[in-house]
């Protein structure tokens, strides 16, 4: 939950008035989203987000994230669309931030995914990908081993703290990963953070996917494996092997997933758990206590790690054989 | 900032469909507020405000509040006017909370009223107290001296652990005030709470006030000083006497003040400040620091009791005798 940044309202006014959207009408934080300020936007002619970009997001990196959108978007993917200025200007600053206005997109997140939006999960993350295909930026995938080492290395003997035996459990996993990790497999445009409440539904369809601010090139399959990770687990962690199958079949109708990608699939997962597990701990140790966020379980993780290490074959996650 | 309840998918559409408002295609926490949750619900009959009232609100106040925003609406006060759902009612559950879904109320709240917010502010304050004469039901103000002397009984010696000094300045401030407090001043519907934050302009002219749960029978001119308090002083706490004279000015060009009330005035501002003075340092007090809120500074409505203390006549305020 967000809102880290107070804009006053002659700021407000002129930056509103700076776009051809008619008049501010009303003006609301939102309680979403943990990386930056967004706020609903009405005007004269509907409503719109405003993101203003906290520290955790690098300006350099904003061309590409927003880059992406406006791809993903021409090539008829549903996401926010970047709103350009009188001038044709995307990227603004505003309140010693920089940012963006964007379109305001209908639906709802679900909180309790079924197989049914596992299923429409899976078929918008491969369209996703085939629509990333012929964007042209590149963004290196920083959350993925080296970055990991440096956040196992900022965390250190803290790990302990959170969870007993935590440090030693993510030093021989990382070494595992260090020796064993996938190359060779398709790569492209991966969003890398498609949790439930980043993809939304109308009448139980996907009719959007947002928050693309930690997109990078990486393997498609770890997006995939993230997917799993974060849509087929019930509340007591248990696997739901039923909804891992509908979201990989409804991937597969879009786009097959190679051999070799199905035979990573365990490793990768693993490697997804481990990542969100890293920047758990992370945030969890170093989240001051007056800030207004709701840190997440990292044990949540560390179980799913755990799942993965016992699964021997990618039909473990209900797929037959091609 | 605030959304403590998490809503389910399952019930959340069970709920939005007992109205006839269409079906629903949007639903955001709002990160503002503090007493309770509050959720921006679109539908396709347009944006409403789902509110859950959280335990800091006292269920049996409830239609107190409701009542009156059904009131003051039919008084052609704009509010926000409780929305009935199919079976005529207004109070509902939801997530195991009392909620209530109401219109949303176009504006935006003024971060820096101006003169020009401030006078806006007066005139809406006496069309408030003008409507309110006629409402039938009655709750009495908790937050005035007995409920003072309960706060204050209940922060102690803690008191100067927040400010040096704290506990003495309080103790003497209800000894004055309970020997010198007003009475036989007009009385009636007062908002007790009307902050920038819960009013909102449009074209720098007020489109609607909102928030009522501190509404209570009291005196009108308490209200006032509320007022006074929350939207005269700059950010240094110097006093605005233009600005207080604008809100009053414009307050007696809808209801005359008696010259009791203005005789009154200073203590009355006196008795806003400790108030707001004891429920910020009693909320400094017994926050956890987890919880998602930003509490507010006490030193600041120390201030503002000081300034009072030392004013002489209500003319200190910017009016002229009458």
């Amino acid at each position: 939950m967000a809102v880290y940044t107070d804009v006053s309202d002659e700021e407000l006014e002129t930056f509103i008035d700076s776009y051809d959207i008619g008049a501010l009408t009303s003006f609301k934080g939102i309680a979403e989203g943990v990386e930056n300020s967004n706020y609903l936007v009405h005007t004269a002619r509907g409503p719109f987000i405003l993101t203003l970009y906290e520290k955790r997001v690098r300006p350099e990196d904003l061309p590409y994230f927003l880059g992406l959108m406006e791809h993903l978007a021409a090539a008829g993917i549903s996401c926010p669309l970047p709103v350009r200025d009188r001038e044709g200007r995307i990227l603004r600053e505003l309140a010693g931030r920089p940012a963006v206005l964007i379109s305001f997109l209908e639906g709802l997140w679900v909180r309790r995914p079924s197989i049914e939006h596992c299923a429409g999960l899976g078929r918008a993350l491969a369209r996703f990908h085939l629509a990333g295909v012929d964007f042209s930026m590149t963004r290196e995938n920083d959350l993925s081993l080296p970055g990991w080492r440096a956040l196992f290395d900022a965390i250190g003997a803290s790990a302990d703290g959170v969870i007993p035996g935590l440090k030693d459990t993510i030093a021989r996993e990382l070494d595992y990963l260090g020796a064993n990790w996938a190359s060779g497999l398709p790569v492209g445009v991966i969003h890398a953070d498609l949790f439930p409440d980043n993809v939304f539904f109308l009448d139980d369809k996907v009719s959007g996917l947002i928050d693309f601010y930690f997109a990078c090139n990486d393997m498609l399959a770890y997006d995939v494996a993230v997917c799993l990770n974060a849509w087929c687990f019930e509340p007591d962690t248990s696997f739901n092997i039923t909804k891992a199958r509908a979201l990989l079949q409804a991937y597969e109708r879009e786009r097959t997933l190679t051999e070799p990608e199905l035979d990573a699939l365990p490793l990768l997962a693993r490697g997804a758990a481990l990542r969100f597990l890293l920047t758990r701990t992370y945030d969890l140790l170093n989240t001051d206590a007056g800030a207004l966020v709701k840190t997440k379980d990292p044990s949540e993780y560390l179980r799913k790690l755990r799942f993965h290490q016992r699964v021997r074959s990618f039909r473990d996650y209900g797929l037959g054989a091609h």
